[in-house]
């Protein structure tokens, strides 16, 4: 076994906060194993009752969609739900493995086909994480295949050990404290959030070349990062990393346009890259990409709030994904690198008063998508209609 | 992929005899994901509404063992019980493989603490076969690791190709029609079972060297083999490859002793080797190995029908499996080379009388071990006392 994955694997138990007596469900993909098998390890060297290892087989979802009815592609089998409802309401802890294992496992398959598939994401987690019912970890899983796509003109071996360095350092491994140095950060992020809820912005703007977007934000939201709490007073990190100040916005209030500025890659291994769409009145109303943005659009038709923003989120330029350069193909990374918004369900906690949270979106989606660049001038707009910098090449400014 | 796994994967569909519209669960261990995903495609491609694959991890056990409170061994999440029940509700399909993956996956643990874990296999599974609602088979997966325990003095390479060799020629992939060979088969092991049950005796005897075993039969006690059709009427080959004519006996009145013929494989990868077991009113009070029966005692202490017999199986010398004279340290091979016994529990549909059915012994546990060899003679015994002789030299005497 490769070591690294043990220390890997001992900073995603402890951003998860297992606790003894509790059940542990990993979700990983096939290719995955030597990472869920050091987490598990550790998980039950801390307690853990039981670690329930689900193992998504990526090729077997291309079988289906190559060969299944499709009016059958959005069928999810009973005992996958209650598996996360049993979770739910045990008050378990759950870790996730983000990173690519099969660039090509859909490739050449018809984009508004696999769109209809959503395993393995299940629509039910939504409200798991929205009312904060579990304790949940997602880090990323180095892994040969996913190293080709982020460094195709290198050798395979040398691309796997680039991925694991950069990734070493992402993930503040190369700290003599790494689970310290999260703590940190986590502290910094929640004073970002805490200083832009004291403002109350009735709107924040995103402004570059290729974006200019307004998003109304609810009159009680929230802003949050860092660590959560969850119901049961367990306090753990969801993202590592996490570099990002983010709330869910009023679903009928954004207007404009924006330019993806990295591409989109969905689990299944889809990648959406040039990605243009324009809002009104909260929804987005025109979506095109110069690839696979029909892949895109099928999501957004799944259910009525799958058009609308559940979350903003702002990434400064203190973490250490966007100073690399690198392209990762996967949304845990390049959304910690670059400010984004989501399309699909918001998280309820993200209002104070009642009558907001009714009023966050919701739908059996969350698609994040990158439009922070380098570049981009965020400002916070009052409800008087002033201006007030936010964000200014890449540093706060409240 | 290697396109043998295609041609097995064919043969194995079939044999479930997958319909449109049914779920196929595949239950797998990693490093069987080759054949886990050329039966999905072929049962994809058959109609199948969804194939749910679940991958077990013996790696991940073996830390439960190391690491768990022992007495939270028998945990169960409720989910893989749900999941088990909701396939025999909806009349679904099963599909399971044999063969080792990981021989060493549970090495130097305490035997009596792994043989409290019983996962992957659930106590539920006996109600769901007993009752015939699944369509379901199993068939070996070859696996490197297997050819290696096999073969352990040539190297790996041709170690693998000599396992591929065998199984090919055992699961009669060398025949033309390999589906219509096992319908031949099947259509044998049926007028078998037709011959023994005309006879209605009231015991077997089974003796050679190392055993000296009377078995009682129950009045109304039907013996089969081959093809079974479930409840919903669905014709399908339980086991790939399958030798074998069997019944469920009178748990009360097994006498004697028996010496196994061939090592007892554990799904964990547990060899138990050298057993003796002594048996009195139907118990086995008496359990012995050379190695490991500390293993198989733990597992007769569950519940308690683990100590009492749930089938007794004959096995003729037509099978592909003897001649070769091969020990492949796995039960579906194993058993279907020799006669054999199974502890735990029986097959609710192997009587014709209400009363008889509900004497069936009754456990969360199904062991079968081997006690048959080319000298074994074995006679049936009438209400009369009389001896019938039904097998010798491993012919049909009836």
């Amino acid at each position: 076994m490769d070591s690294r994955f043990h220390a890997l694997a001992e900073l995603c138990v402890n951003a998860t906060a297992v606790q003894p007596g509790q059940v542990l469900a990993i979700g990983a993909y096939t290719g995955q194993e030597e990472l869920a098998r050091a987490v598990a390890d550790v998980a039950y060297a801390a307690g853990a009752l039981y670690v329930d290892v689900l193992y998504f087989d990526p090729f077997v979802k291309r079988s289906r969609i190559t060969h299944a009815d499709p009016s059958t592609l959005d069928f999810v089998p009973s005992w996958l739900p209650a598996r996360l409802e049993a979770l739910a309401e045990r008050g378990d802890a759950r870790v996730g493995f983000a990173g690519i294992v099969a660039p090509n496992a859909l490739a050449g398959l018809d984009p508004a086909l696999s769109g209809r598939d959503q395993l393995p994401w299940l629509k039910e987690a939504s409200r798991v994480v929205s009312e904060r019912l579990t304790n949940w970890n997602i880090v990323p899983c180095p892994h040969p295949e996913w190293a080709k796509v982020v460094f195709p003109d290198i050798p395979a071996d040398a691309a796997y050990e680039k991925l694991w360095e950069q990734l070493w350092h992402i993930l503040r491994l190369d700290e003599p404290d790494p689970a310290a140095a999260w703590a940190a950060r986590s502290d910094q992020l929640k004073a970002s959030a805490a200083a832009l809820n004291e403002r109350r912005f009735d709107a924040l703007h995103f402004k570059d070349d290729g974006t200019d977007l307004t998003v109304g934000l609810l009159p009680s939201g929230t802003f949050g990062g860092g660590a959560f709490t969850n119901v049961n007073g367990i306090v753990h990190l969801p993202n590592v990393p996490t570099e990002e100040v983010f709330t869910s916005p009023d679903p009928e209030r954004t207007e404009g346009f924006v330019t993806s500025t990295k591409p989109l890659v969905f689990r299944d291994g889809t990648i959406v890259e040039g990605l243009k769409v324009r809002f009104e009145g909260g929804r987005a109303v025109d979506i095109t990409a110069d690839v696979n943005g029909e892949g895109l659009r099928s999501k957004t038709e799944l259910d009525e709030g799958a058009a609308r923003l559940g979350e903003v989120a702002i990434v400064d330029g203190q973490g250490r994904i966007g100073p690399l350069g690198t392209v990762f193909y996967d949304t845990l990374l390049d959304e910690n690198a670059a400010s984004h918004i989501a399309l699909g369900g918001g998280f309820s906690f993200a209002a104070d008063d009642q009558a907001d949270r009714d009023r966050i979106n919701k739908s059996g989606i969350h698609i994040d998508f990158m439009i922070g660049s380098p570049e981009m001038e965020i400002d916070g707009i009052t409800k008087n209609g002033e201006r007030v910098p936010v964000l200014r090449s890449g540093a706060w400014q409240l």
